[in-house]
């Protein structure tokens, strides 16, 4: 049994999908993902626009209403009968989502027990053997395995395994779990 | 440099006294820390009351105002200009307290970042090299030392190293810093 943190957004909730939504209902755009094309959505907007986007990720109803990404609730609860499974966000960046991700892991993550979600900062302070997470800053004094989690922003991202979505995570620890000699 | 858990509640913040206060306030007792000899309030408390004694914590604005405990400023200054001090709190169990809690850290402890703050549940989770808090079952899967922080209703635990106030935390990492030949 191996003990694995999973990141939240755009790792289980899409929430570069409804960031992208409601900059575009903003401004009028058809930004899709990707047009991103190894960037931040911060680095391709008009600057003026740059303050607007940001503060979008800080409204309240932004983290209640993102979406599940396929297959997160199947493979993690597979996972979660042979390995400990924690979620780790990192909500200390964006305090006001505190609430609305409590309700969300609750709302589609009820087979994950609460004591087994973590908001945090950094997630070296994580004992866990994986770290499945978009953001590979997060891997850097991590003492586990990282695993890096496609998104459009991170294509440029190497040196850790890459997984483009969670039927991919599904197969990983099938190979882990049996090697091959 | 060691990496050094804190829990929140009775640790850094004096939850009980402020417990002690509401529900002293609300039934008209006068109810000390001394009269709990080692059972937590729920157990010296008519049955009747314990729901009403229960709710208390679930106000919002309990974890606003409670006191910090003496010396744990001070102290955790110090020890984190060489260590990597973390605040863990079981927050996951009282989740309308995420807000009033990093209020009251940002208030309190701004001299350590968010980024080293977190929110969690079973905290077994933390790859800390010590953890101190005043409820060992923290302790039991924790692969780091638990130091137990003395509270009334922790008087018969045994098997860990007990400190009682945070001066006692510095002489402890004063000797774990420079161990006697």
């Amino acid at each position: 049994m191996a003990v694995i943190a999973v990141d939240m957004d755009d790792v289980v909730a899409d929430a570069l999908g409804e960031h992208l939504r409601r900059y575009n209902e903003m401004f009028g755009t058809t930004i899709e993902r990707t047009h991103l094309n190894g960037k931040p959505l911060r680095h391709i907007i008009p600057a003026e626009h740059r303050q607007a986007a940001h503060d979008l990720l800080h409204q309240h109803s932004f983290f209640e209403q993102l979406h599940v990404l396929p297959g997160a609730q199947e493979v993690l609860h597979e996972l979660s009968r042979t390995h400990e499974v924690f979620f780790a966000s990192a909500a200390m960046e964006v305090p006001c989502s505190f609430a609305a991700k409590f309700d969300w892991l609750h709302k589609h993550f009820a087979f994950i027990p609460p004591s087994n979600w973590v908001f945090c900062g950094d997630k070296h302070i994580l004992a866990a053997d994986y770290l499945i997470d978009d953001n590979a800053r997060h891997f850097q004094k991590f003492r586990g395995t990282g695993i890096l989690f496609d998104a459009p922003y991170n294509q440029h991202v190497t040196g850790y395994e890459r997984v483009h979505n969670w039927f991919e995570v599904r197969d990983y620890f099938a190979k882990t779990s049996c090697p091959q000699p």
